[in-house]
C-alpha cells in the first residue's frame, strides 16, 4: 500500500508544506519507503520527478522542498512496493498523453488478478498493477471517444470504468490533466478545502506549523486530498467508499446524484 | 535553433562533465537561454527534468549538478525558441510511451509549414515542430507495427519518415527508448567514442578538464554525440548531411549502405 496527496488551486500555490509531512511518511513516520514521486502541472506543461530513495532521505525531495515549484494541480506519492519491485518504471506518478493533453495518475491500494486486455493506445512500461489500471481508463477513454468530450461524458465513462476496476480490489487515485483532478475513494481518502479567512495548520507528522494567512491572499482556494490527514487541527472531510470527486479551481465539484455508483462495465473482450 | 546531447553507454555513467560544459551555451557561452531538460533512462524508467529558466542559472541543473545519475541513455537539450513560446509545455525533451516502453526525443533546428495529419495514438501538447515531427515519427511507427518490430523494419521506417520530415527544414534530432539511441543530422552533429585507454578531456565552454582513467573501468565505453564538439582536445566525427546513425553498448552501430537515403514517405491522408 502507498500514500496519496493531492492539491488543486484556483492560482499556482506551492506545496512546500504539505509536502514537507508527506515525505516523513516515506521511511520517518510510516513504512512507505519503496520509493517517491511528484508531478506539477504547469499550464498544459508537466514536470514530474522520481526517485527510487525513500523519500524521507531522497536528494529529489530535498530539491521539491528547496525549490518551490507553483502549481495548479500536484499529485505525489510514496509507495510501499505490493505488486513490482523498486524500480524506476515501478514508481508513480505515471504520465501519459491523451487528445493532446498529458495524464497524470498516482495509485494507493492493490488490485489482484487484474489483467485487461491489451491497450490499443496505452500499455505498461513497468510491471504494478497500478499502470496496469491507468492505461487501461485511459484506453477505454480514447477508445470511445477520439477527442476530449464534454466533461459530464468523460466523467460517466470514468465512473463506469472505475467501478469495474475496483471490483478486483483496493483503487484509490489520483488523476489530474491540468485542468481539473479527479479522485476516488474505496477505502481512505480525505480532503480539506483552505480559503479565506486562512488560519494556522499543524503537520501531523512533524512539529510545523504555518499560518497561512501571511502566505495567501483572499481570493486564494487550496484544496488538499490525502490518504490520510496531514494536519492535526483543521477538520478534513473522509471520501464515502466508491466515492469520485471532482476538483476544480480549489474545490469540490457537486455531481449528479448516484453517477458515481453506476454498474461495472467490463472491457469490451475481457 | 537549438543544442542537442547525447550520450549512450555500455554501463550506467554519469554526464556530469560533458552537461556542465553543454549548459553553459543555455545563457553564458551561447545564447539558447528558453529552456532546458534532461532525460535520464534507468531501465525500462526514465525520469525527465524541464525547466523554462536558462539552464546556465536552472536550479534544476545546478540538481543535475550536484546529484550524478547513472544512465545508459542520456539526452538533453538547450533551447533557442523559434515556434512555439517559452513554456514548460513547449520544453524538449519529449516523451511517449510506444510498445509499453518510453521514448524520449529532442530536435535541433526548424521546420517550415509541417502540418502532418493528426494522430491516432500521440498528439502534440505544445505548439512546437518539434512535438509534431516528434507524435508524427511515433504515430506512423504505431500505425505500422502493432508491436515493436524487428530493428531493421524499425530502422527502415524511421529512416523514410524522417526523409519526409526534413523535407520540410532542419531536422538534427536524437531519440531513444532506454535501449538504444537514433540521431539524425540534417546540418551539424558529432559524435566521439570514449573507451580504454581512456585519457583527459578539456571542455570549450569552460576551463575544466577530467582525466577519464580515474573515473571508468577498462571495459567501460561511451558514446557523447553533441551539435558542436564539448571538448577542444580530442577528435569528434561529424554526422554526414542526412545520416541517421544508431548507437549501441556505447558505439555506432554500422548500417546497410544506402539504408538511410530511402525516398520519403509521405503520411497516409498527407
Amino acid at each position: 500500500m502507498c500514500q496519496l496527496l493531492g492539491m488543486n488551486c484556483n492560482t499556482p500555490t506551492d506545496i512546500v508544506f504539505s509536502f514537507e509531512g508527506f515525505r516523513r511518511r516515506g521511511g520517518l513516520t510510516d513504512h512507505h519507503a519503496d520509493g517517491f514521486g511528484i508531478a506539477f502541472f504547469e499550464g498544459a506543461g508537466a514536470r514530474v520527478f522520481l526517485d527510487v530513495e525513500p523519500s524521507a532521505q531522497s536528494q529529489v525531495a530535498d530539491f521539491i522542498r528547496d525549490y518551490p515549484l507553483k502549481s495548479e494541480n500536484v499529485i505525489a506519492h510514496i509507495r510501499k512496493a505490493t505488486q513490482g519491485g523498486v524500480s524506476l518504471a515501478n514508481t508513480h506518478p505515471f504520465q501519459r498523453e491523451m487528445w493532446g493533453r498529458y495524464w497524470v495518475f498516482a495509485h494507493n491500494g492493490n488490485l489482484d488478478g487484474f489483467a485487461p486486455p491489451e491497450g490499443r493506445h496505452y500499455r505498461p512500461v513497468g510491471c504494478t498493477d497500478s499502470e496496469r489500471a491507468f492505461c487501461f481508463l485511459l484506453d477505454t477513454l480514447r477508445q470511445r471517444f477520439d477527442h476530449e468530450p464534454p466533461f459530464v461524458e468523460l466523467y460517466r465513462l470514468v465512473s463506469e470504468t472505475v467501478a469495474w476496476i475496483r471490483s478486483h480490489g483496493t483503487f484509490n487515485f489520483i488523476l489530474s490533466n491540468g485542468k481539473f483532478m479527479l479522485a476516488h475513494c474505496s477505502t481512505s481518502l480525505y480532503y480539506i478545502v483552505r480559503q479565506a479567512p486562512f488560519t494556522t495548520a499543524h503537520l501531523v507528522d512533524e512539529d510545523v506549523s504555518v499560518d497561512f494567512a501571511d502566505l495567501t491572499t483572499s481570493n486564494d482556494r487550496v484544496a488538499v486530498i490525502a490518504t490520510q490527514p496531514l494536519t492535526d487541527n483543521e477538520v478534513w472531510t473522509p471520501f464515502e467508499a466508491n466515492e469520485l470527486k471532482i476538483f476544480k479551481y480549489g474545490a469540490p465539484l457537486k455531481t449528479a446524484p448516484g453517477i458515481g455508483k453506476v454498474a461495472p462495465v467490463p472491457p469490451s473482450g475481457a
